[in-house]
């Protein structure tokens, strides 16, 4: 039934493809492009194989640089110790590629290579698939107003960009806890969340084999995929704060760093000096990873090392080509906290630690809020452009009111719409299930649709050049009463006929010049069209802008004179 | 499981007692009270009885005044026909109220009362009901900046309040069409629209026993019910448009007058002239009504009779106190023909339209789109703003794109929260069937809720002073891990807590200091409260504020010294 197909954009070199969906139209009309995040698996040509992983499209691109060197195993102490458990045999990955890293003194960063003036595979990659200019791509990224998230070690990957000059990107979470889930079922959202459109996925397991789940992920995601590393690095101490040690969380971000995790977030922000701001608040800290930092800065009446030790990490960064996703762990959790002293105290420390980042060549996003009520959103784009130099903003949400657990993907949608148009570059998902519970595949489906509206809302409200063809071919199917393209451009075909057949199944009523809601009589667009009909046949037009002409004239007498209004005819 | 009740907030008469709903919290917490839309039906000691409709609340108020009289019986031409047909008696409601009207040279809106500086017992409801003071009310009444949508013959209704200063409201639309619904159906969808929220419900029925089904439509519903005349009139001319008469349309506005319509949409605004301006859009003309009256100004060549015979409508609408919801006929249907010069030219007439109608004391509010991108959204209300006078705004979403048929309701709720809070008094739903088909009861639902999170979200950014509260109620019980009060607190308690139990049945679990979503290691809601404990046992808190001092003051050293970032410490 779908008239969509996939198609290539051919860039410069044979290996650079761009996917890209095309939607068929009738009528005449020319097919529609629209951007592609479902990878190879919309592809009928491609056979993929969940326990192979995905073709390792970028490895010519990473390798031809010759800045890389591939390790003769995982150099991280915990990924050995996983690999060699028995145990895990029936939950582990058979992955046999070796991971890469930097040569010594080499930096392999897309900001690097774009610093230094080059146009890489990848920036070109992201030009096709935004209909930019690739020098233009390259500036971005060097300039920190925009990052292409791509570890060396993730080459399933299709380059793609966020940055506030670019279409606005959205996030999913998924990943397991410890009372819920497999792997079987992290694997299928994600794949189930980019056919829905999301750009990137966040694994956020708390669970069981962290490692062995992600490592499933990776290899079968054409999307960077992110972590927050504190996570599984509290696994590993059993859950007590403030047993965490910097060694323990560096070997963590080496493991998933030799993984291929393209982006980390970091809780670097969260200084000592901060957590009692937080006190008086209604909601406390809501941040996973704020909490753990906090509670360990307490314990330890020092500044975390996360602080402590940025500019290792940055090394570690630049030598995968991980991208900070700097964390806001003193987000606030409620309307009642938004936009307070503590939020933007770590606000500005994130952007302190952002030019810090760039001394490295390590691209860096940030993260922020949450819970804002619409009359405080602007004043967070507003201060996150000023202090953190216009590095990108990645938001969740935010949530504009509080009231409706089970609908935070709607409360949310509005915040992200709007924080999407003042120039956040990455909203990150919420699904109907947030405080509740964690989301199934239905969430994680209601989640991104509705993100990909905020997204797109944003989108066209930036006044990028793209968004609105979209809509434009969606209304005007709509007022053809070509039903067919009407559901084969929606962002959800399958919904949009299945609400259609409900009422009207025949297939006769999909080529009807009316729907359900209103009848033969009285649909508006049916009449409008007769009336076009008619004053075309009668000539009518030009004699009724004639007419219009005097009515026009005689109005403004008729205002001039105060009559009653009545009598303009 | 619920712990919600109804109250009554007593007036200076007894038999003013305005319903709100009551969530008893635990935790010592006072409980809190909420508006409240749904009627008797919620109030275990009324018994309902749709066969008999509800009790006729206002019926007194009304008689009291001693303006109005009762008619022998209907004057409408239509209505005796239909009163006398052998065949409807199966679907007709057994009414004996006969209905009332003004006495001849009297004028019996809320408008006139308040220009006389006279507090009504329905002013003195809402003003209890928003938590305002009675003489605000009146005042805003009298300056054509609030309504209070009131029929003389729907003495069952609930007297509310729509205008800028006030909660941000909600309709619902329901009614039949010609392929699709029921009597019945419609009448629970009533019941179900303002059990969940909605502050008026407009019967846009243009199908079969259109009479029969308003009638019961209104002796049950508790809430304003607003209707579009000009469908029942096309339906009387087996909806050939040319065929309207002026007569026709007069004996259908009394028709419905008699019965207790609120409010009409009238689309007055249409003139001759400017249907020629929509010629080039993308999906013409789309609402219903302005198709309508375009096919008969070009058939007739001259204007219409809404427009012609304005005043008359007027002098009927000040005899039975029915509010003018001026309708925006030539609103746009899709982003690209927003804020165009047909929908601006049609708002300028509906501007001096209002005029002409509170020269009768009518009470008007004036209609607003529909389709329109983020960033064009506030100019609809400023120039609403300016050139109506500040008669309330009524606004149909706006959709902010249109690529998403099957989620209009958040394509819309997004435009809506942001037009809510720049002004607009009340929001017409759009359900996810939008476009596709009718709505059906779960339609019906989702949308009401979609919007009510809207409207929630605009009062709060509006600073309501009654919003906020009901949040912070709502964190505070999150923050504690109060589950139970987090379900009766919430807009829709029953899925919050069927998505709680889906992951995490157990009783237990809703004492749980964690949820589904982290487990019990990570919620950070859990560690802040252990860091507060913490904090609190071991006198940190003071000793870390002494601390932040001191790391301030070290910060600021190293700043200045432009020192690596982990010397802070």
């Amino acid at each position: 039934m779908s008239r969509s197909r996939k198609i290539y954009l051919a860039g410069s070199r044979s290996d650079v493809r761009v996917p890209m969906r095309e939607v068929a139209l009738s009528g005449g009309e020319p097919p529609l492009v629209l951007y592609d995040t479902s990878g190879p698996y919309t592809d009928p040509d491609t056979r993929t194989d969940i326990k192979r992983g995905l073709p390792p499209l970028r490895l010519p691109w990473v390798r031809g640089r010759g800045d890389v060197e591939e390790l003769p195993g995982p150099t991280s102490q915990y990924r050995r110790q996983r690999d060699e458990d028995p145990l895990l045999g029936g939950v582990r990955f058979a992955s046999v590629r070796r991971p890469l890293r930097a040569r010594p003194g080499k930096v392999v960063t897309q900001m690097h290579y774009a610093r230094r003036g080059e146009v890489t595979p990848e920036m070109e990659f992201v030009a096709l698939r935004e209909g930019m200019d690739a020098a233009f791509v390259r500036d971005e990224v060097a300039r920190g107003r925009a990052i292409i998230p791509s570890n060396i070690n993730h080459p399933e990957s299709e380059p793609m960009i966020i940055g506030r000059k670019f279409l606005v990107k959205i996030n999913a979470n998924i990943g397991n806890s410890a009372v819920a889930s497999s792997i079987d079922e992290e694997v299928e959202k994600m794949t189930w969340a980019i056919r829905w459109g999301a750009d990137t996925v966040m694994d956020l397991s708390t669970g069981k084999n962290i490692h062995e789940t992600r490592e499933w992920i990776l290899r079968n995601s054409p999307v960077p995929i992110g972590t927050v590393p504190i996570y599984q690095a509290l696994e590993k101490v059993g859950g007590k704060a403030e047993d965490l040690t910097w060694d323990l969380y560096r070997d963590t971000l080496i493991e998933q760093a030799e993984q291929g995790v393209d982006y980390f977030t970091i809780h670097a922000g969260v200084l000592l000096r901060y957590v009692p701001l937080t006190a008086k608040r209604v909601t406390g800290i809501v941040s996973r990873g704020g909490s753990i930092m906090a509670k360990w800065c307490l314990s330890h009446h020092q500044e975390s090392f996360l602080y402590t030790h940025f500019r290792e990490i940055c090394e570690i960064m630049a030598a995968y080509d991980i991208a900070f996703s700097l964390g806001d762990g003193l987000r606030p959790g409620s309307s009642a906290d938004a936009n307070d002293e503590a939020q933007f105290a770590e606000l500005d420390t994130l952007g302190e630690l952002t030019k810090v980042a760039w001394e490295h060549d390590v691209q860096v996003m940030i993260e922020g809020p949450g819970h804002v009520p619409m009359h405080l959103i602007k004043e967070n784009m507003d201060r996150q452009l000023e202090v953190c130099h216009e590095a990108p903003f990645y938001t969740l949400g935010p949530l504009t009111t509080d009231v409706a657990p089970g609908y935070d993907h709607i409360t949310s949608a509005i915040g992200a719409a709007m924080i999407g148009w003042f120039g956040t570059a990455m909203l990150c998902y919420v699904t109907p299930k947030e405080h509740l519970g964690l989301p199934n595949r239905k969430d994680v489906k209601d989640g991104v649709i509705a993100y990909k509206i905020a997204a797109h809302a944003a989108d066209i409200a930036k006044g990028h050049p793209r968004a609105r063809e979209w809509d434009d071919a969606l209304s005007k199917a709509r007022f053809e009463f070509r039903w067919e393209d009407q559901f084969n451009l929606s962002l959800d075909p399958e919904t949009a006929r299945e609400f259609h057949d409900e009422t009207l199944p025949a297939e006769g009523a999909k080529v009807a010049h009316f729907c359900s809601m209103c009848g033969p009589k009285f649909c508006s667009m049916k009449i409008t069209q007769e009336v076009r009909e008619y004053a075309a046949q009668q000539g009518v037009a030009a004699e009724t802008v004639a007419l219009a002409q005097g009515l026009r004239e005689k109005a403004e007498e008729f205002r001039k004179g105060g009559g009653e209004i009545y009598r303009a005819t």
